[in-house]
């Protein structure tokens, strides 16, 4: 309670304009908007825990499309969904297609007629995801101008191939809570790193969006990986700017142990290289079977150069006082428990399992979050409401 | 809210008897019956606009059945469903097979002991899907009557082969709208006409629906399509015989331009012919792919000779004043757009482009309006009650 | 009404200790624990019935998963969820993923941040659905320990390779409801028989859900099936202590006129013997398809040898006055309807039809009331509260 009145009152002091708005790259929302998801999303935690209701829905859709696999994902989106009173419907177009003009506009369109949030999962294709949610957006956007429809839904991004932006605010809340505050982020150094891993074509988002957030509060942000497993250009000059004006720093190691050095917390994580990925998704999209099974051939044997891009004992030594915070958006892959040589060891691992399950925990209060201020102008008085009308979640 | 109570006053002078009854055939229903859903579909959009809660129900399943793909019906149903407050359970038997006899009487009772309606969309087989959905009424019906159901679940038919009601009930409510009333309806032209499309096997649910629809309001309506297109021949004699009842006339032509001479509204769309369906049907049940290949490559080609039934901007000159509502059910084959030669060219749909998404919109609400009407008795005083509670739809 | 004050009297007498365990073995239950699981099954069917509200969740998710596939489980589960006010989202891993270790902690812990229960089916593999149901309650044990789950998920076992408890404790109601009360069963014989079906591979689960519950209640329980079909043993063993401490039977036929002579309900049901269960757990995990089709093939012809195993109108008079209750957890194998010989003549079955369906209507109470014992530790005092709330489940 003594929390959550803190909360309220720190929101008071941020200046949000998230409303009948998206929330796609973390870089186009504001310091303050940031920081205002963070605080509703514990709000919205604080008030679940106290068994107190967060249904602010009485009816509505929530439109999920995941053009790729995924569980945790899928389960945050729903569970953020349910604890607002939304409920989910998914929209399964086969997992091939990649739906461009009128077809983009007409389907943003009919499965929204009583729609409130869209959540959309397209990371495969570089170029293509944070596009075509782009291409959803002005369509819900002239949809609702043009009168088809009555409300404009919100969209969530929940992961493209440049962001992953309820994955890195989820590892955000998690970092507040494990050091205290925002604030005692300033000067932590955090190195987010390249791993080995037996498999190929993981995508780029999680580092991208690491890098992107984490150097906006004054953090040592160090991204390290072997030669020629770069990100996104643009990614890069967006920490760049973000360090400068945090006054934090941005640096690029090609070693592991230089960002491991005095780390405070440490991100292996495999991911495939740029240019990989553009070359892949050239090969998806001409169905250039052979072509994939060449590529993806010619990259495990580039990876198998760089095992010993392990997140090891050893290397944990070389961390700030040899106890850095392990960090994973999960499923890792273990060496020895997963796989015979993968991005962490078995033993490192273990010792930060609980941890690593507490950061996803995260994640559906940060969606939720995500929809509540996207859906609410006055965001605080609405929480302010939800704790004195009490509605009990579970019966007592 | 002065609409909303002019709506209560029209269904006061209506009567009508479908509670715990299906909606398969708008023609199986009364004049009464089928303005009384428009009406009730009106209050539940007026309501929702008014953010104001349309639950009716506290809990409850409804039932999807989809034996063919779907996105916007899928859609509708469950905004229709989560706006009253019932949760869609989706039954997936498997796309080919169409059970029988023991069968659909036992599934149909082990999925209704808590159920409310089911939805189904049945439109494949030519001779099938109308007769599936009366077995699984019947199936209902008797479990009902001997105790193994505590309710009689309503079905709502998404599609079969014969009608399609939702769709045909969607297009009325917009045709109310766009003219103003019913009543303006009468001695309106209305031409429905077969279109090119290079897809084919096309159901003809949708102008079936439309012909056995449209002549109830005294309207002038022409359907137009080349030899050969022809539809079920029952539909047309309910057509005629609705006709002669409204006042109005229903005519057949064997040219577009006939059908567009002076109308009001236009409805070009493809569809298979019926024997070619009913040939499809021969050859999907005997799983004969190569003979359902050659089948549609015949048919493509007999297409082919048809390629001028495009609703062109020459075409629509021949309206009434050049200015006739060109209506869809959506998709549309869009000429320069989806395809290179089709049912609309790109500049006449983007015409009506916006009005073709409102006429789309109307079909969550008649959904609704045909769930609302098949479980309560009293649908206006459940309406008027919903209004007085005033329970918010979204938090303020 | 009067029922109802009479289930909350009986409860009061009880003692069960089932909040935040889960439901995986009848055997793993006490005599109370069974007993309290069909009152509350009863109870919240009798509120349902007088159209009152049973959510006690405002919000919450129900994970299903199904690693078989399931129409009349699923509607079951989604049923009793949806009465309960919890929302269910599936958790689709691919079919043939028996996943082990890391993956099930970590997989168990990332669906149940928000998760209020978890429906497992699981039967395919022999010795592998109930070990894997065990592994996944000591993860969400360890979860909530270790503060990564806030709530502690109640497990319930919608089908395993030992035990089905929702299909035997919804036969136990069913049987109550018919011969009047609990202890009207005392002293019955039921005869859970083998039947000879023209398919194989049917799971063991229902016969010894069967015998191990029903040998509880003092009855005189004859299992019969031709040699070579036996059951796991350890369930046999199950059946004789229960049988011992209740005062009833446990014997083992090997002809099907022995266990039906005299017998008070009968229960013919196709199940593959147990060893061949194994070896096909064997061939499926190594994935020889040859191995498999193999073992049907001989598995088949040995069933033939025992289609005088089925339950005729000569059968049937053997029993107890000729009047039998023939008990069945569907779809049965229906000779001259499903299949030209199958486990029971149609003739037999028709008489039985309507009580079979009803009997298959208590299975989503009794799941409700599985869910309701494992979240709410004082379950009769939550049930009064519902009847004095009075909430109406649909409106009026």
């Amino acid at each position: 309670m003594e929390k959550f009145r803190q909360i309220l009152n720190d929101l008071e002091t941020l200046k949000f304009d998230m409303h009948n708005k998206d929330f796609l790259l973390t870089w186009e929302k504001t310091q303050d908007e940031i920081v205002a998801t963070v605080k509703v999303a514990e709000a919205l935690k604080n008030l679940y825990e106290r068994n107190i209701s967060c249904k602010v829905f009485d009816s509505g859709l929530a439109v999920s499309q995941f053009r790729d696999n995924s569980t945790r994902t899928r389960f945050s989106f729903s569970s953020a969904c349910n604890l607002l009173g939304l409920t989910v419907q998914d929209l399964d177009e086969g997992k091939s297609q990649i739906a461009h003009g009128e077809t983009v506009r007409e389907t943003s369109n009919m499965i929204s007629f009583l729609t409130e949030v869209i959540g959309i999962r397209d990371d495969m294709y570089l170029g293509a995801g944070h596009t075509y949610m782009q291409e959803v957006s002005k369509s819900l956007q002239s949809g609702y101008e043009e009168k088809v429809l009555h409300q404009r839904p919100t969209i969530v991004n929940l992961q493209c191939d440049v962001d992953h932006p309820t994955q890195s605010m989820a590892d955000l809340a998690h970092l507040k809570n494990y050091f205290g505050s925002l604030e005692n982020l300033r000067g932590k150094k955090i190195a987010m790193t390249w791993a080995y891993s037996p498999s190929y074509g993981k995508p780029l988002s999680v580092p991208q969006g690491i890098i992107g957030l984490m150097t906006r509060f004054g953090m040592n942000v160090t991204l390290a990986h072997p030669e020629g497993y770069s990100l996104i250009p643009e990614t890069l000059e967006v920490s760049k700017k973000n360090a400068a004006k945090s006054g934090g720093t941005f640096n690029i190691a090609n070693s592991m142990d230089d960002a491991f050095k005095d780390a405070d917390i440490v991100y292996p994580k495999s991911w495939a290289p740029y240019h990989v990925m553009g070359r892949r998704t050239e090969l998806l999209r001409a169905n250039d079977s052979a072509g994939l099974k060449d590529l993806e051939k010619d990259c495990l044997a580039n990876n198998a150069k760089f095992k010993d891009w392990e997140c090891t004992e050893e290397k944990m030594r070389l961390t700030k006082g040899g106890k850095a915070l392990y960090m994973h958006c999960l499923p890792a892959d273990i060496t020895n428990v997963s796989c015979k040589a993968g991005e962490v060891r078995d033993t490192v691992f273990d010792r930060y399992r609980v941890e690593t399950y507490k950061e996803a925990g995260y994640k559906p209060y940060i969606i939720a979050s995500m929809i509540f201020l996207g859906r609410f102008k006055n965001a605080r008085a609405m929480l302010a409401e939800l704790e004195k009308k009490g509605q009990k979640r579970v019966a007592q």
